[in-house]
């Protein structure tokens, strides 16, 4: 294994960009891990790994998980503490990173009669990570992404635990006109509002393949997308509060799609 | 009203460390608020406020909102932007906060027939302020809390979006024997658990009043806990996922008992 040592290496350098910047993650199609459970689950999931780092100490402590890494990896570095500390962003990081290709995610076929979660402009790293590991918990076909959501950042890589690493991710560039096309090869098409007038989704009749909605934490669904569903469905609110947290909206409708 | 110009005012130290101590919220009965839309839904919620800063800007801001707590609030200080730099706790701090009694909250009555979730040892603050706001939304009579959810503390309190100034809150000291007595009462006592051998929740029979109870992040429900309840119940998963995030696992259960 080669040593790195120094803190400004070009390739420290670059995978510090892919952890910060969510503009070089979209040029590259690549993003950055961090955490030897992680690295472990990308490499026994199928991840393309291009480019992996170990600190001494986690060589040491993290052997097992390491080993899967490096079977799959091409590029691993024996990293030295100083310049593995510019790579962690975690308080704790355990001295294991890997750069991944991101699985190409456009263009991919719906499976018909399956159930997905469709994510416009979801802001928060959290929520997204969030959504990820539900809708993988409840076994949905897939999560289909608007340009506004940012998948790959780390903090929703960590909150996900491991499931955006497995989740059938289809992106859509155009949301509106991918539930148009969706729609007429039978899908229901879902869209999630705070509305008491809405139906309820457990009211929503929900058969065959459906696609559920689900907007931006302060501003909703865009008009545009709302228009291209073929229902407005609801989660019946009481009390006071003005609205769900996506996440927690998210599980329910998850839910509810798969019950 | 009278001016804090001073950073090292008593006053100020006092609400600095009911911001950042659980401790000092648990032996003085008192909780820290920030921000302008908390402090008001605090004053119009008949939730005690027992005093209140506000910088200038805010003052000038803030009018409405500030104007329903001075209504309540028989101490309010005017406080320089530098004594309250050390108050806020956010990046863009609004100028306003204040110190409120939180509402007792044990030995309270069940309502005969009601819905509610127990929380166990909840660690995260995100979750245990996401599951309030569920709850709220989803109309649940009330929230169990056992010891280790410190339910005021500043992020909790920021997540809930205001539901936890509205939640009727009831603490139990012991959970297994606050379930035994009321699982005597006639409630019904749901462990949940990630346990593809319990019961479905969608086929646990939910009638009359039913108290689910949700365990910590890590390690679930403690085995006292999980002995206390009449039924296992948990939420069937599919893939590789391990667990739910613990408010995703609220939501989902919530929704089951007022569904």
């Amino acid at each position: 294994m080669e040593t790195i040592t120094a803190r400004n290496n070009e390739k420290i350098k670059y995978a510090v960009g892919l952890r910060r910047e969510a503009r070089l993650r979209k040029e590259s199609g690549e993003f950055f891990l961090e955490g030897a459970r992680l690295c472990y689950d990308a490499a026994i999931s199928g991840i393309q790994i291009t480019r992996a780092f170990f600190t001494p100490p986690a060589l040491e402590k993290y052997g097992e998980y390491i080993e899967a890494v490096k079977k799959v990896c091409p590029e691993c570095y024996e990293t030295s503490e100083q310049a593995a500390e510019k790579l962690g962003e975690t308080e704790n990081a355990q001295g294991v990173f890997c750069i991944c290709k991101a699985p190409p995610s456009a263009e991919k076929e719906l499976t018909p009669g399956g159930r997905y979660l469709a994510l416009e402009n979801i802001q928060d790293p959290a929520n997204l990570g969030a959504i990820c590991r539900t809708a993988e918990a409840l076994a949905l076909d897939g999560l289909i992404i608007s340009g506004g959501c940012d998948i790959y950042n780390p903090k929703a890589l960590r909150a996900a635990m491991g499931s955006s690493l497995r989740m059938n991710f289809i992106t859509a560039g155009d949301l509106p006109a991918f539930l148009a096309k969706a729609g007429k090869e039978g899908f229901l098409t879902l869209a999630s509002v705070p509305d008491s007038r809405a139906v309820s989704i457990k009211d929503a009749g929900l058969e065959g393949g459906v696609i559920c909605c689900i907007g931006n934490e302060g501003a909703g669904l865009t008009p545009e997308t709302q228009a291209a569903c073929k229902i407005r469905v609801t989660i019946p609110m009481g009390g006071r509060a003005e609205s769900f947290n996506a996440s927690a909206a998210a599980a329910i409708l998850a839910w509810e799609l798969k019950r």
